[in-house]
């Protein structure tokens, strides 16, 4: 390894390559409750250099693993088997905002909330919106498939990227996609990488689609006395003609951890719930607005508020912010699942976790998109509890197992990781994994792009 | 092959193979010029069907190509070296309209045009639109990734598929995606899968995303003088904020041929026409409609008339719709391309074909979709006239070099097929073209799968 470093050295400067111990440590870790440590840390400030530290490390079986923030809930840039932790947020540039074909360019390190901001500066919207915006990177972003609130309107990131320019695990540089929004030449490699958690190709450059801010939008808050209900609204409000942006939903025990941590901004005896998004013209969204209201009171809600002024709408949305920080004041340790079902289960996915939280006797908090099926059951205990984390364990298959049993899948938008992948055998069969390891052992012959993620050990398949 | 097509009809019985030439003569072309004899027409009725064909085609080397209705204009389905031509349009039955997940289910023979009639039927909306949407299939839809004039506000066929079940080279039935919005577990072999052409997998079901039917709709017929300031109108209106759902262009050549099939839907002495539909709420598209108006006639368009009523915008699409029956009409063959550029480089790209068209001295029209920058230049030619042909050969390439220069496409909506196979390299490096091919050999290790296609030839490559 120590001639490796040198040359690593040599590739991107001495400043740029980091073993000492305490280096290491920093980028062990992700948003998840792992830790792994890699044996240099390496942050390359363009795409030549990207190309010649894969074909060094590809020359020498050594792994890499590409990194953003390292804000991922499944583990997927941990440096599971030490190697390179190649991190690129050193590339962090907005290279052009195009009004007139409405798309942006941007590099890997990007923090998405940067691009929204260019893009609403010049009257447009990037609406991918992950919790972690204000820090995670466009590149995790496309990596991971990221999503947040808006998929049932606007989609995910992989509705949003249009073309990428990529280092292959040889070290070659290749572009996929282009600026056209419609483009069926050969087979399509920019969504086969969007959502391949670094596995296949580094991103090196993103275009992605833009598209006109809505003029205006009218943000809803249904509560309920009874969870159920506001599964039945997420459900009625879905047949009813009308896609909001976001639908989002809070239980009885978020919406108390919330209330403790921000008082006043959400009723602390509620059972249930929903945040409502609708954007669009002014006068189509007071329309829908109305409707949404009439078809939450229908379904059970005991109170619909409607805000219309910014400082209304942020109050609602400030509760939702708070979660995650909220959480962590019951129990240190925080695991966010993203099982997601077809939305019409909402409301029996909701019944099913309600029996779980119950059976393992654990700290089961129930939030998320409920629009798209997207819900984030998040489990608050202690990494440190042994007895506790077993319970935790067995409730995580179970919400697996459940998920699936529903016609739904592993990870909505948090992706597979680690923590994952060894429930891939639940979701796919042996010829389905076969296909993606063939495709990963095609394009990756030594298998050093991210090993361990995704598959639970390296393929030699072919 | 004798005992092969023994086996064949064991499979799917012996009145749904043909083997005698008038038969095989049916399914020897495509809406292209080029025509190639099968070795057999197998007609299955079911999945297991397909997989017992493809696995015997596996174990003895012989080529399968898949087909659906015959309409691809880059012969995607054409036997180029023999053996089975799969004729899928008996399995068409749509399987599930599923209001409260917003999807359908559908075996590939289905026509798009009853998947739209049964989407309507239930409120709902399948927005890809191909020309040939009354004959033409999902299965090729899918495998093609077919467009549409809708694509600028409402996307692709990639867009709204989420799930498949198909068969695989080898002949396993797996599935991909589902019938949730958002996946992201494992790679997304479903958007491999579209647009592959058939040489990666054989569709037998695909789950459909549905959105909401629009409440209203405006259809605007803009006048030109001059075939750029349409360009321009493009241009502006994408960028006013507003996204119509369609901006068809049609240029005098086309307006002529279409008067003359039938006269007075369009104004004769046009240098230009755009033909663009908003839709929505009653209320938005009432705004939307004026201002689209107002921004064409600021950039030099003579005449706007906005059709509100059924029967007038029905006149103003049967002109569009009647340009393919018109335009033969001049001469027998007419060769339809796609290339496709961003579209703020449609007012160049119409001078460029305007020059092609003086240069080489053929029938050159332009019309199609330049809302997403998605031209149809159609040749209009006699295939009987070699020298002809000839000059109509360098004006294709001279257009796909053009539209690769201006930052495009080879293909937006049409794919590659055998017809513009030769020209990949001109739109992707060796590494890219590798990258492709690996992927094609890693999961077609015979190449039994739709040989010939969008590589030039057969590959080999690991």
């Amino acid at each position: 390894m120590q001639q490796i470093i040198k040359q690593l050295k040599g590739i991107v400067g001495p400043d740029k390559v980091a073993t000492a111990k305490e280096d290491l440590y920093c980028y062990s870790y992700d948003a998840t409750f792992q830790r792994f440590m890699p044996d240099a840390v390496v942050k390359p400030q363009a795409r030549d250099q990207v190309a010649a530290i894969v074909k060094l490390a590809n020359q020498n079986g050594i792994p890499v693993y590409p990194r953003g923030a390292g804000t991922g809930l499944s583990g997927g840039s941990l440096p599971v088997m030490g190697g390179i932790a190649l991190v690129l947020t050193d590339m962090h540039r907005i290279l052009e905002i195009d009004r007139e074909n409405l798309l942006a360019v941007a590099q890997p390190g990007v923090v998405t909330a940067e691009l929204h901001r260019a893009a609403e500066n010049k009257g447009l919207f990037y609406p991918p919106d992950p919790a972690s915006s204000d820090v995670c990177t466009i590149g995790g972003n496309i990596a991971e498939g990221a999503g947040g609130p808006r998929g049932l309107k606007y989609g995910v990131t992989r509705d949003y990227v249009l073309g990428l320019e990529l280092v292959t695990p040889t070290g070659e540089v290749v572009r996929t996609g282009g600026k056209t929004i419609k483009n069926v030449s050969g087979y399509d490699l920019t969504r086969l990488l969007v959502g391949s958690e670094g596995t296949l190709g580094i991103i090196t450059e993103a275009t992605l689609k833009l598209i006109p801010r809505p003029q205006a939008v009218r943000t809803l808050l249904a509560v309920y006395g009874d969870l159920l209900k506001a599964g039945e609204s997420i459900v009625r409000i879905s047949t009813s003609g009308i896609v909001p942006a976001t639908m989002e939903i809070m239980d009885r025990l978020t919406i108390q951890c919330v209330s403790r941590h921000s008082p006043g901004d959400l009723p602390q005896d509620a059972e249930a719930v929903l945040i409502i998004e609708v954007d669009g013209t002014e006068s189509a969204v007071k329309e829908e607005a109305q409707i949404v209201a009439r078809v939450c009171r229908e379904t059970g809600a005991e109170d619909v508020v409607v805000a219309v002024e910014p400082g209304e709408r942020e109050q609602i949305w400030r509760a939702r912010k708070a979660i995650s920080s909220a959480l962590v004041q019951i129990k240190p340790t925080k695991i966010s699942e993203d099982a997601t079902v077809p939305r019409s289960k909402i409301p029996e996915m909701i019944r099913r976790l309600q029996q779980i939280r119950e059976k393992y006797e654990i700290n089961l908090v129930i939030f998320g998109h409920a629009g798209d099926g997207n819900l984030h059951p998040n489990i608050i205990t202690d990494e440190n509890d042994p007895e506790e984390m077993k319970r935790v364990e067995a409730a995580t298959e179970e919400i697996f197992t459940t998920a699936i049993s529903l016609g739904g899948t592993l990870s909505g938008e948090h992706g597979i990781g680690v923590l994952k992948a060894p429930f891939m055998k639940m979701e796919f069969s042996q010829p389905e994994l076969s296909l993606m390891r063939r495709i990963k052992s095609a394009l990756d012959p030594r298998g050093i792009l991210n090993p361990g993620k995704i598959f639970q050990e390296p393929s030699h398949e072919r």
